[in-house]
C-alpha cells in the first residue's frame, strides 16, 4: 500500500512518524520545502520524498492532504488528471461543509475523498512540531458524504487507528461544523478579543492569575490558518457567537439590576453543566 | 504578637498553616463551625481556637478576615466596640472600592484597616483546601487608603511575605477593581456564558479539545462568592465586558464581510500581545 502525505508540517510529519512506527511499507512525503523533505528522509519518517506530487499521485493508494483549507480544492483541481484509479484522498481540515461542496464538484469519479478532522492541534509549526506519539489517545472525526464508499471510509478509519487515535467518530459535515464552531472556533474568537481589549497593558500581568493565562493561551494564534478556518465556517461561527452573546446578556442584565438571585442561578447552572462534562 | 484569623476555609487555613510554619507565636483561629476549629487545633494550624471572635478581638494585634465580601462590613459593625486600641484589620476580598467605602464609614478611629487581595484562588472549599505552601510564589495586592498609617501597611506586607507571597504590590483601590474586572471577573463571565450556551449538550465532549476544557474550567464556580464579587464590582465589570464586546464586534464585522485581511490583522495583533505577556 502506497501512502502519500502532502505537507510535512506538524500534522503531516506526525502522521508519517506514527505510521512508519506502525510498519507501513511505503510512505512518500511531499513538501514544497526541500529542506523539510531532506530532514524527513534523514530522520527516517518517510521512505521517499519529493517537492512536487505529480509522480507520487500515479502510484498512490491513499493521499493524505495536510494543507491549509484554501489549498485543498486547488490541489484537487490542479492534479485530478493524475489521480490513480480507485485512489482515496483525505484531508485534516478543521471545517467541512464548504470544502466538501467545492471538492465534490470537481473530483473525478474514479477517486474518493473521505473528509476527516484529527482533533489535535499543534503549538509548534512545521516539521519540528512532529511527534510519533502526537495522536496517542486523540479523537478524530470523519464526515462521510453520500458519494463516499463504505470500504474507503473504513480505510481512512484504519489509517487513523494505525496513527494512534483512540476514538474515531462519524458525524455529518453540518454537525461537525456547528459543534466545532462552538467548542473550538468560539473559544479562539473570545480569547483574541480578550487580548485585544483596550484594557490590555504592560501592567496586566501584575493582576493576572491562572484563569487569564489559560484563557488567553490560544490567542497566540496562527492567523493565516485560523483566518481561513473562520471564514470557511462563517455561518456556523456567527451563530455560535450569537448563542454565547445571548447568555452574556442574561449575565449582564442580572448584574445591572443587582439581581443576585438570578445571577447566582446563572452561575450555578454553569457549575452543574461543567461538572457533568468533566 | 497576636494574630486572629477569622474564617478557617481554604484561604484562612492556608494563612494559618504557613504562618505557623514561619514560627508565629500566637495564632488564634475563629470559625463558626466547631468541627473546623477542632480540626485546625488537632492538626496544629492554630494555637487557640474559638467559634466566636469577641474574646480574641480584645487581644488581637492583627485580625485577618477571610470572609465573604458582604460579611466584612457587618463584622466591623458588629464587633467594633471590642477592637483593641491600635489593632490592624485586613481582608482578602477580590473587590475593593465599594467595601472600603462601607467599612471606613463605620471603622473606629483607634483601629486601622489595610485592604488586601491575595491572588491565589482555591478549587477546594473549606479547610480541606488549606495548604502550607499555597502562597509560595503567589502575588498579592495591597490597596492603601488615605486613612491608613504607613507602619500598618508595612505590617500587612510583612504578614504576606511571611505567608510565602513573592510579589506584594500597592495599587489604588480603583485601579485594583478595574484590573481585576478585566483579568479575572471578565474571564469568569465569559466562561459561564460559554457553558450556559444553548449549544451545550451531552455530545459536546465528543468535539471538545484542550481549549474548551481550559476555558470552561472556571465555570465550576462558587456562585455564592462570585455572585457577591460581581455585584460589588458591577461598574468596573460592565465596563470590562463592554471593552471586550467592542473587540468581539470588530472580529464579527470582519467575518461577516469576508474581510480576511482585517481578520488576520486582528488575530496577529492578539498573537503579538499574548507573546509580549508570556
Amino acid at each position: 500500500m502506497t501512502l502519500v502525505i502532502v505537507g510535512l508540517g506538524a500534522i503531516g510529519g506526525s502522521f508519517a512518524m506514527s505510521l512508519m512506527k506502525k510498519g507501513y511499507d511505503r510512505i512518500i512525503g511531499v513538501d514544497i520545502d526541500e529542506r523539510t523533505v531532506g530532514f524527513a528522509l534523514e530522520q527516517g519518517f518517510i521512505h521517499e520524498g519529493m517537492t512536487s506530487p505529480e509522480a507520487a499521485l500515479a502510484e498512490a493508494d491513499i493521499v493524505l492532504l495536510t494543507l491549509y483549507p484554501g489549498q485543498i480544492t486547488s490541489f484537487v483541481d490542479q492534479y485530478k488528471d493524475r489521480f490513480k484509479k480507485g485512489m482515496v484522498l483525505t484531508d485534516v481540515t478543521g471545517v467541512k461543509t464548504s470544502i466538501i461542496a467545492d471538492v465534490e464538484q470537481i473530483l473525478p469519479d474514479h477517486a474518493d475523498f473521505i473528509f476527516a478532522h484529527p482533533m489535535r492541534g499543534s503549538e509548534k509549526k512545521g516539521i519540528a512540531g512532529a511527534d510519533e506519539s502526537k495522536f496517542d489517545k486523540a479523537n478524530a472525526l470523519i464526515t462521510p458524504t453520500a458519494r463516499n464508499k463504505e470500504e474507503n471510509i473504513q480505510k481512512i478509519e484504519r489509517l487513523y487507528e494505525d496513527a494512534g487515535f483512540d476514538t474515531i467518530t462519524r458525524v455529518s459535515p453540518q454537525t461537525h461544523d456547528e459543534q466545532i464552531a462552538y467548542v473550538s472556533q468560539l473559544m479562539h474568537a473570545l480569547s483574541v478579543s480578550v487580548v485585544n481589549s483596550a484594557q490590555a497593558s504592560d501592567d496586566t500581568l501584575l493582576f493576572a492569575g491562572n484563569s487569564f493565562k489559560e484563557l488567553t493561551r490560544i490567542a497566540d494564534i496562527n492567523e493565516d490558518l485560523w483566518g481561513e478556518l473562520f471564514i470557511y465556517n462563517k455561518e456556523a461561527l456567527l451563530s455560535s457567537i450569537e448563542s454565547f452573546e445571548h447568555e452574556l446578556n442574561v449575565f449582564k442584565e442580572a448584574l445591572k439590576k443587582d439581581d443576585e438571585t438570578s445571577l447566582k442561578a446563572f452561575l450555578a447552572r454553569a457549575r452543574h453543566q461543567r461538572r457533568d462534562w468533566y
